[in-house]
């Protein structure tokens, strides 16, 4: 919707026709976790836009509850669905955009198809999840995967008070986080209440009368009224694979720095997009908002005929587990060994605001750099209220390629409520600066 | 005592004999305020470390109530005065530390001197302010300035339930802000219970017994029990200049980017040293902790025979009035076009976290780019819990060069606990584009 908006205010003579598989256009897919916990009641505020605000203001066609079965590119034209009538016609085009986003991944175990079994994707398996927890009450769920989407629900489920159980296949919570940041992670999770049990890799789920009732792994079973699945997601792009729209290695349509795909007159974007990262200099799938929402800005005004480069991402995410904070970017330690980088890398702990100020909280900062040259490399963020966002700088400063001595020198913003005198990513910056 | 630290950790053989006058080393003079009106209640909590800790942990001969009278940069040699002797005798150096920092600014009126006018500049004047406050329990302060010192002060004495009014020269609050963000603060002010008197210049303050009662101005005479004054900050670098070390327009030391000054073995960090703007390229002078600390710890790596290089400022300060978080950094719209730039400029209202998640506040955010270039020139953010800290990013952009584009396309963190979609920074950004 961000790309049909953008090519419309570029271009008036256009004709703009969206296709949606589900009831709703542009909503806040992040805000599902806060629903089903109850922060956010209405499930409506979750929606920035309706397809009819998007016909009245921007004079774009949106019909949600039609699904392109299949698309053509060479007579360039799309088989639609329309689910209320089954009627199914073909529709012709100049320019496609696909944006046909991501999907949960749901493990390949007996029972994942069960009642109660849940996976979040669009903002109606959010709004079923939360009635579900209102009107079946469950007393135990267990969370597979302890991810973004694990973390969150798991916050969630145990606002609701229900007993919350974690399993995950790792040995830590957050597979991007380096060991000992996750560990800061899964510190806060056994002291709000949750179980975990990392390591384990569940193997089926126990179902009685068509409902779930039990996780199953290779060292016990969890009972459970509720499973829901974060095991990550998958670009939804089968419809492209069939047209022949090549695809990356991670299953996400390849596209140029303006959103192209390798064909002709197809452009793709958001979560089944690829994007380059610019801290490894590789393509990447990267199923976050804030990039579909560039990703659309830029594939729209290309396609209105306008010149628009998306230059790439740096690997930031964010989120939270109660009052913890949990931010990340670029690449961790390992991932950065991984890579077959020598790394320069510290991991400090300070305070959001300068100690003696009240309310100063505690903070863990992770930075890593190249042993060679000092360039940043990312760095990691666990830490209680004001934390988080400081990730924003390293962010920034991997954008512009910077050292950690550019980091160290930055003239960042202090004052006691805020900071202490060197901000947190600097003393990291300057402790890691040590091993270049 | 940051160069001094920094020194004798590169090389261990070095003497450092450090002279204060002020009965303290290494404390936080930004707490001031939070002293005052009583968030943080004793005075030791301000400081960072005591001249006996310096003696103990790194062997640092650091001597207070010792005053430098005079330097002689020729026979290579200082004068100094102990308080509690009354004594004066000479010391030798091979390199010498110009750190004398910066004093209040005090108007030449008649009754600037009396009793119950305060200045803040050390430690020891936030207690004797402290103390007034406490044992006095005066009625009526008037405060006399509406920068940092005068917001932060108008907080401290509305919290300690005295009738507070301020009196500025401007026609507004904070003169480095632009009009608009600086009319929210004023809002702020008078909300939280503070009378503003802005355009008026004080002309004397009236003094009964020895002792401040009123505060003249053209337009009326303001009933005061204290007198804050807080109209600035000026290098003590009198000392300097009668040794013939060359100063700058603004009266501070004129130094090179590795903080010598223009006399061989003549160095001066801080308040009192000058610093190059990175965004105006021209030198200025910063009396800023942030500023001082970066100072101390590159003028001490090369007096210890190390090689260190500060490479600027970019003009970043933050502050706080009660729950509003104030923050600049670079140019603002009007100090660019005092500089003779065309500028492209926005302000644009949005929300500390995604509009429809708790705990969201409000956010006003302006940015300055060159209108020719792109280039982005500063920004000022004015908004709730959350805000202030934002603009770390601007100055992180500032110091990369970046354009107002690159900061569009920055990799930012978005959840909606943190922020919207768009970080309220890029979308003043997107807006000011518009300009270019």
């Amino acid at each position: 919707m961000s790309a049909a908006g953008k090519a419309r205010r570029m271009n008036r003579d256009l004709d703009v026709l969206v296709f949606e598989r589900s009831p709703h256009t542009s909503y806040s897919a992040c805000g599902i976790p806060y629903h089903v916990a109850g922060y956010v009641d209405d499930p409506r505020d979750m929606q920035v836009r309706t397809p009819e605000s998007f016909r009245e203001r921007y004079g774009i066609d949106a019909r949600v509850a039609h699904e392109v079965v299949s698309i053509d590119v060479h007579d360039r034209r799309v088989s639609v669905k329309r689910f209320e009538s089954g009627k199914t016609w073909t529709e012709p085009w100049d320019q496609l955009l696909v944006a046909t986003g991501a999907g949960p991944v749901v493990p390949d175990v007996p029972g994942a198809d069960a009642a109660g079994v849940h996976a979040i994707s669009t903002l109606q398996s959010g709004i079923v999840l939360r009635r579900a927890v209102d009107e079946e009450r469950p007393r135990r769920a267990v969370l597979v995967g302890a991810g973004y989407v694990g973390l969150e629900m798991a916050e969630a489920m145990l606002e609701r008070g229900i007993d919350t159980t974690v399993v995950e296949m790792n040995d830590q919570v957050m597979a991007t986080l380096d060991a000992g940041m996750a560990g800061r992670v899964e510190e806060a999770m056994r002291e709000a209440g949750a179980t975990l049990h990392l390591g384990e890799a569940v193997e089926g789920i126990e179902v009685e009368g068509g409902k779930a009732r039990a996780v199953r792994t290779a060292d016990r079973t969890l009972d459970a009224d509720l499973v829901v699945f974060g095991v990550g997601m998958r670009p939804r792009t089968a419809i492209a694979r069939d047209a022949d729209i090549p695809l990356g290695d991670r299953g996400a349509v390849r596209v140029d720095e303006r959103l192209r795909s390798r064909v002709d007159g197809v452009w793709a974007a958001g979560d089944c997009a690829e994007s380059y990262n610019l801290v490894t200099r590789r393509y990447e799938n990267v199923a976050l908002a804030t990039v579909a929402n560039k990703h659309g800005v830029v594939a729209g005004t290309n396609i209105a005929g306008g010149y628009a480069r998306f230059p790439g991402v740096v690997g930031t995410a964010i989120t939270r587990f109660r009052d913890l904070e949990i931010a990340r970017t670029g690449l961790g330690e390992a991932a950065a060994r991984a890579l077959g980088y020598e790394v320069a890398v510290a991991t400090i702990e300070s305070t959001t605001r300068l100690d003696y100020y009240p309310g100063a909280e505690a903070i863990a900062v992770e930075v890593v750099g190249e042993r060679s040259t000092g360039r940043l490399l990312g760095g990691q963020i666990v830490g209680g209220a004001g934390a988080g966002k400081r990730i924003d700088v390293l962010a920034a400063a991997l954008h512009a390629g910077a050292t950690l001595a550019d980091v160290v020198d930055m003239d960042l913003a202090y004052a006691p409520p805020f900071s202490p005198v060197w901000d947190p990513v600097q003393i990291a910056s300057r402790v890691a600066l040590k091993d270049v």
